[in-house]
């Protein structure tokens, strides 16, 4: 075991401070981590503050990793030191069931390691990429390619895949209308996305706030939620709704905006419990459904798509003694479009 | 214009008589049916006792009509005199718009002209199978292949075509294991086509009342719902659940029956709005959605289909004197499987 700096909650709704947390050896086919950034999802503030249910501290934060490989374990065979890599999501999982089979680690029938705030295989608590390194299995780290900065690479770890997967599954292409609700971290990622798989893209934000950056991401149109005239105007319009947005919202209204079979997708977690009516489906075979991160082979297609489209997030830099300000802001909307930490700076 | 005897509903929740009504001239398209039989479909209830909203009277329920030509207009090609035929829920649509082209005339973006408590092109009320006959434009047709009796394919206008649809669409087959909710009017024949299909199919009942009859009609297995555990057995078991119950159900607990990127697909309509929690949906890219009866190609395929695999509908036949006490009946659950009218006792 090595210790290594990292910044963590030292319980629930606490501010992050420096401390120092013990990382496992090396195993045989383990890579160890120079973390050169991580990025600053919502879900790391929802767990922090136990949004989601009872989390486990003292927590580091932090599955939007991207760094250098410094160390690898006797029987790794796809990285050696040197190597660019990502880490997202996830850590582990059991290898056997279907959906790890079929590459779906993040549907594992028991539930996969997540990053942090989980327990290894080894027993022993998961931390985050707020620290200075990592050791992960081979099998659940990804490359990054060369085209790619690791900074603006790092968000595409958890807001790349988990806007690609749902776009690639439910065929966002050419001659398909695709709506991204809210432009957020993962929003502005969807949208970029969208764009570069040939979809129609339009943008549902509460406000035009943001509509000249939306435009400039890749958006062809831009409207806002809160005018009820948007959704007489955009009635039975998309194939495809991704709903970015954690936050309850008026679901039947979202669902009138979709065309005949269309569906709607969530990708965000909202904390409490939110109803729909189940009337709103009714009509033109319209489906409600979520999607979570995506599994590790569609993680790396994912980055080799972003590093040949050239889509990086945009990104905010900080320090990492400026988490806390970062997540103030995270939670007033006020970033774009996702903070990344200099983990050189931890 | 001509007068024909029918059974209607004078007012709402009144129970229904016998009385004439008018039926309109034979035109350039239409083609004039003796109708041999009427289903009756839970729907035909719902509207009479105004359990969707408003609805208009006098009211010709019935919507799953069999029966013979016996006139067509100058301009008719498809059907002629003597032909056996179905005429299903809708009698007209729009024909223009992207979804009356693509055949899915049931999503008609103007709303289709349903069979009865709907107002027809030329502004008359629209009346239903509850009558001697009906004229109908010949594109709302559909041919009863010879293989079919007309009495047990009457419900297959209705209840079969509202579960033959949903089970094509979401791939219903060899290798799929197929759960049916509700074995009514609609679940049994959802029963006989998954099983047709090839599916592996499951009954989910509140009761093991109907268990020898599911078994029969082609299901592989048979659970109540009322039984705790039959929800820990079968999690995570199903591609797709139909759910032909239109009383409230425990949505997240059936969701969690499904298989990654499972699909519940509700065929019935609640009279009253029905919650559901979105959370119930995350994890394994489940998705909810519903399917509105078929379009009229898909109603002949189904027709033809039902003719090659010898699917009729299991009936109780009764007189038109009977419809009052028959809807109590199918109120009370108490019909193996679905009440047909004999329209020669009109």
């Amino acid at each position: 075991m090595t210790t290594v700096a990292a910044y963590a909650a030292p319980a629930a709704k606490a501010p992050l401070e420096r401390t120092e947390i013990e990382r496992r050896a090396v195993g045989e086919f383990d890579v160890l981590i120079d973390i050169k950034f991580a990025g600053i999802c919502h879900s790391d503030i929802h767990q922090v503050r136990e949004g989601w249910g009872k989390a486990s501290f003292p927590m580091v934060p932090g599955h939007e990793i991207a760094g250098v490989v410094t160390e690898v374990g006797s029987g790794v065979t796809k990285y050696a030191v040197g190597d660019r890599v990502g880490v997202g999501c996830m850590v582990d999982s059991c290898r056997e069931c279907d959906n790890c089979k079929a590459g779906l680690q993040q549907y594992c029938d028991r539930g996969p390691t997540w990053t942090y705030n989980d327990t290894g295989r080894d027993g022993t608590p998961t931390y985050g990429g707020y620290s200075e390194n990592v050791v992960v299995d081979e099998n659940y780290v990804v490359r990054i390619p060369e085209g790619l900065s690791l900074d603006v690479a790092a968000p595409l770890l958890c807001a790349g895949i988990t806007t690609y997967s749902p776009l690639k599954h439910w065929n966002a292409g050419p001659g398909k209308k695709v709506a991204v609700v809210g432009l957020g971290g993962l929003g502005h990622m969807g949208v970029k996305i969208a764009h570069a798989l040939g979809a129609e893209v339009t943008v549902l934000s509460q406000s035009l706030r943001k509509k000249d950056d939306g435009l400039k991401l890749g958006a062809d149109h831009y409207y806002a939620t809160s005018d009820p005239q948007t959704f007489e105007d955009l009635k039975g319009t998309f194939d495809l709704i991704l709903n970015t947005v954690s936050a309850p919202l008026d679901f039947s209204a979202f669902l009138s905006l979709l065309r005949t079979d269309g569906a709607m997708v969530n990708v965000g977690l909202p904390e409490e419990p939110v109803q729909i009516t189940l009337q709103s489906l009714f009509g033109n075979r319209r489906s409600l459904s979520s999607s979570g991160i995506g599994g590790i082979p569609e993680t790396q297609e994912m980055l080799d798509f972003c590093a040949e489209h050239g889509l990086g997030a945009e990104i905010e830099l900080i320090a990492a003694s400026e988490i806390n300000d970062a997540y103030e802001r995270v939670l007033a909307s006020d970033v774009r479009y996702r903070f990344v930490i200099d983990n050189a700076t931890i």
